[in-house]
């Protein structure tokens, strides 16, 4: 091995470092401060690092609120595509959805506030007219939510419905309850909306 | 009767009228407009009024909005209860809430325009924090939900469950099906829902 590949593996796990300790700053802060009182200056001193390499790496503050979210949202995505039941393959639709919406309840409690910095940061970026459905992420989650539903009661709109569910995590009312800590009774509430909605064979309804 | 009387009376009925004339022509711009573009001045024009009396009898465009959305409101309260059932009394919780989101469905399609407008003028009338749970037309519709959810599954979180039906209502992947006049299939999707969640007797499930 040359002196030049020593150097370029040595910047690249500097940058890998780099990037995992100003993620990890972020989000110690973001659980401790509201959204708005976490700044770029903020998080680079957090992580020992300068001003310009978060510029760098994360291009703006709204690209390392949408990084950090969709960090999360990877480790939820692999748990379900690949992780043990319920929350992975091989249990009941209807307990592999109780385990989602706990999973949920429980990503949305902790990070509140970067839910809330990051739904802000995709507004920013992209046109206003379809935020949500434009989220990678959210478009996922109805994916899975809507597949579920489907295979569990072929009969009914899963489509529409995996929209009511997942809506409910952002409205105010809901919103505030999980910033309180309150997502066991949030998903205490899922639970009760999903087995009502599944536990029903070929009772219909829809 | 003295002049003084007869005077009063008349000025009474005008106003009366004018106020009727003035919700009308609201009414019926909004219906056909965003609600950015229905200014006062518009209104009184089509009201056959002028600008200043709108002013006089609702202070303001955003009271005018209130006023609007609150008397639609008033009318599902009162079919609610002293209408004919199911959405009046007399029919079961179950069918009671079906025929409630079946109408409010129909209503917010019908007005998605005066509902946004309405929102917009709640927000910038009171402080932004609880908007949706200090509005009195949420409250009256969050009790009669919840309600309804107590008295047939006692066992569950009527409180919690009904924001979340309700809020479905204002996110963005449903409101935007309801101005498209979709509320036919919103109001299916409620039906599977709420039958899924009452219709289950001593099942228990939250």
């Amino acid at each position: 091995m040359g002196k030049n590949d020593r150097m370029e593996r040595r910047e690249r796990a500097d940058a890998a470092r780099n990037r995992q300790a100003i993620l990890r700053a972020a989000e110690e802060l973001l659980r401790r401060h509201p959204p708005e009182q976490v700044s770029i200056e903020r998080v680079a001193a957090a992580a020992g690092v300068g001003k310009g390499t978060v510029f760098h790496r994360f291009g703006s503050r709204a690209g390392l609120m949408v990084e950090l979210m969709a960090e999360r949202a990877r480790e939820l995505e692999q748990a379900i595509a690949t992780g043990p039941p319920p929350l992975g393959p091989g249990a009941e639709p209807v307990d592999r959805l109780v385990a989602f919406f706990t999973a949920v309840a429980l990503l949305a409690s902790r990070n509140g506030n970067l839910m809330a910095a990051h739904e802000h940061a995709m507004v920013t970026r992209k046109a206003a007219e379809t935020p949500r459905e434009a989220n990678p992420i959210y478009l996922y989650w109805h994916g899975h939510v809507s597949g579920l539903i489907a295979e569990a009661r072929p009969e009914v709109d899963a489509e529409l419905i995996a929209h009511m569910l997942l809506g409910t995590l952002h409205m105010e009312p809901i919103a505030s309850r999980l910033r309180a800590g309150e997502h066991e009774r949030l998903a205490a509430a899922f639970a009760t909306l999903v087995r009502g909605l599944l536990d029903r064979g070929a009772l219909g309804g829809g």
